[in-house]
């Protein structure tokens, strides 16, 4: 599989780990890495405008599947000239595949269980999984509604975004080594339906991602990263649990990235916090995904370097929460070291304000900051890779 | 009393109404006048960011002394440098004096009472009128507060707009004659204290509006346009109630503005709809504030000129409703003679995708809009005024 108007590009790997520079290209511009993905879930960012997104340094955002598939339905977006002119967005988009919320939603909470949290209460909107792919129940309107590698390849060639994503099932973190295996196998038969369905209809204005499977268990895990080095993938995508514990998740992160064909850009699904972004690097990610920094914002957290959190006694957490009565006369913005648009204008006694007087803008502005936030620390990081002092960087954020 | 910081200027008196152009001199620079003044309610405006605002063209916003006083306090405001610094506005700005929001909230409804609607049932907040001031319970927290024509002068000055505004007693439609009149009778009381109070901290800095009452009866409105002639302020204000119809308003504004002097610029309260403004500046007024445009953009309701209510069949209303099923696959801007930044990235089919999808920027978006249309609306009724072609433009508007 050929895929003539993408490329990626590694610029460096650092001397002490697998951490790497690089540039991903697309029709839709550069994608400089190692760097973050935001989740425009239902095309749009929460909190958040295209220009805001552009002007506080983001490169590349996400848009998911299921969520459109369902409303306003991929159809209509290819009506509307796609993803990119629907929002608004002309620089480089991914969309995932649309299995991770069938599944998150279908057994109760993936997401929470890749993390090794808790598995929270929530209906069971999955109908059935079989070869042939998953039947489930849509949250707007409870009619039945079917995903398939081939109809996932469709939608997202409608949506049009830059780099898709094969269908795979993404198995919750209980679920046995015999049960990850078997659902492994299948998500590799999907994956083959999909890069065939992908090869079909390819117009060069796409790129396609393979998953890999396995959870926390190194001979799948390796098994998986055989089967995507050995199809014609641009680029792989790490998918599954990654254990109960932050030092599984840096071993399977890690296990598994090191066995993958180097010259293929490596994306690490749904994780974000700035913890596990640095360590991720070390295993050889480039790219990350996640609600974290966006949601939070919209509950008064805003990311900042490790000194703040220090100061304000939560070096735990990877921000501080602005509707802490402490900062209710603080003139200060949330962090005097950022140049983004809220802390030039706004004192985290205002925001704090907003905040309680439950003011739409309390979203935006602590959205604008964590978008800033992470756009500068990946800058930062891959600023450190290029002059060789990544792990002197890393002590001013994590 | 004399406002050395503060000037306004006419700079032309249309030749067949009382329409006039003009300017307000401000320590925080100009409001050209006729103008628009958006509602920051509780210093910030719903949907919209400081940027957004002078970047769509808005030169004067307002903030609500009764929300800021309950939370987050004056003293804090003014602790943390005023209201401009504050809400990072820098531009003019106005306060209200409070009266307006106990009154209403306290009878019910005054703002629908304004405008002729039937009052809805709200929980009754005030507890007392006398002629010290009003006692009301605190929507937050059901805490005592008063409110005295002194208190609501401190408060302004803690808060720190550029024009401030006498505190009074807002009369709702349904009460008599004499209610109107002994209520009118006392609010020139008040009106005479707050000029005291205000005199008495005077720092230059703030120059002070004179409220008119007198409710739909022309000879206690002449009284009261006659006692703030009088006295020392900087301009002149019109509230209470207006009638029960649109004629009826035309009738009391028209009466009430001939009457007040005309070296002073003239604001009327609460009142922004598209028609009701073309009406007003035939009147002779020379500012307008409402959350009419900010509120229908956070439900779906886009204003739009006359051409487009007529052409989607809602000529009766100012606005069209992206809700509406047929904007579903409309891939045209709200407005495609409309310069502002959601009409130059967004189709109605993206927006209604994104209410129905009840996404945050649905709310941004169409603020922007709403409040760039209102900004083009006063910019060519001032245009169409120096270039004596009003009743031409209006033809485009309404």
């Amino acid at each position: 599989m050929d895929y003539p108007n993408f490329s990626f590009e590694v610029l460096k790997i650092a001397a002490t780990s697998r951490a790497r520079l690089g540039r991903i290209y697309t029709p839709h511009g550069v994608v400089e890495t190692p760097n973050f993905i935001f989740c425009a879930t239902k095309a749009a960012i929460k909190g958040g405008t295209p220009q805001m997104m552009r002007e506080e340094g983001s490169q590349i955002i996400l848009s998911n599947t299921y969520h459109l598939m369902l409303q306003p339905g991929a159809e209509l977006v290819r009506k509307m000239g796609g993803l990119h002119k629907f929002m608004g967005w002309d620089g480089p988009m991914l969309t995932d595949s649309g299995g991770f919320q069938i599944f998150s939603l279908g057994y109760g909470s993936v997401a929470d269980e890749i993390k090794g949290r808790r598995s929270t209460e929530r209906p069971k909107t999955l109908l059935k999984i079989s070869e042939e792919g998953a039947t489930f129940k849509s949250y707007l309107d409870g009619k039945k509604q079917v995903l398939t590698p081939e109809k996932s390849i469709q939608i997202q060639r409608d949506l049009g975004a830059d780099l898709i994503v094969v269908f795979d099932e993404c198995t919750p973190f209980h679920v046995d080594k015999s049960y990850t295996a078997r659902s492994m196998r299948m998500s590799h038969r999907w994956g083959l339906r999909s890069l065939e369905e992908f090869q079909r209809g390819a117009s060069g204005v796409q790129a396609l991602y393979g998953i890999i499977q396995g959870g926390v268990y190194p001979d799948l895990r390796q098994e998986s990263a055989q089967f995507v080095n050995d199809h014609g993938f641009f680029g792989h995508a790490i998918g599954g649990s990654l254990g109960a514990s932050k030092s599984q998740m840096t071993d399977v992160v890690g296990m598994t990235a090191s066995q993958l064909a180097p010259e293929r850009p490596i994306h690490l699904l749904g994780i974000g916090g700035v913890s596990d972004i640095i360590n991720g690097i070390r295993q050889g990610i480039d790219t990350f995904d996640c609600v974290h920094p966006t949601r939070i914002a919209r509950h008064g957290g805003a990311l900042v370097p490790r000194h703040l959190r220090d100061e304000f006694g939560t070096p735990h957490k990877e921000h501080i929460n602005i509707r802490n009565a402490r900062f209710q006369e603080d003139v200060n913005p949330i962090d005097s070291t950022c140049g983004c648009t809220t802390c030039q204008h706004f004192s985290r006694g205002y925001l704090h304000h907003l905040l309680k007087a439950k003011e739409l803008l309390a979203m935006t502005a602590i959205t604008t900051h964590n978008v800033h936030f992470m756009n500068r620390l990946m800058t930062s990081l891959r600023n450190a890779l290029q002059e060789d002092r990544y792990e002197d960087e890393v002590k001013f954020w994590e």
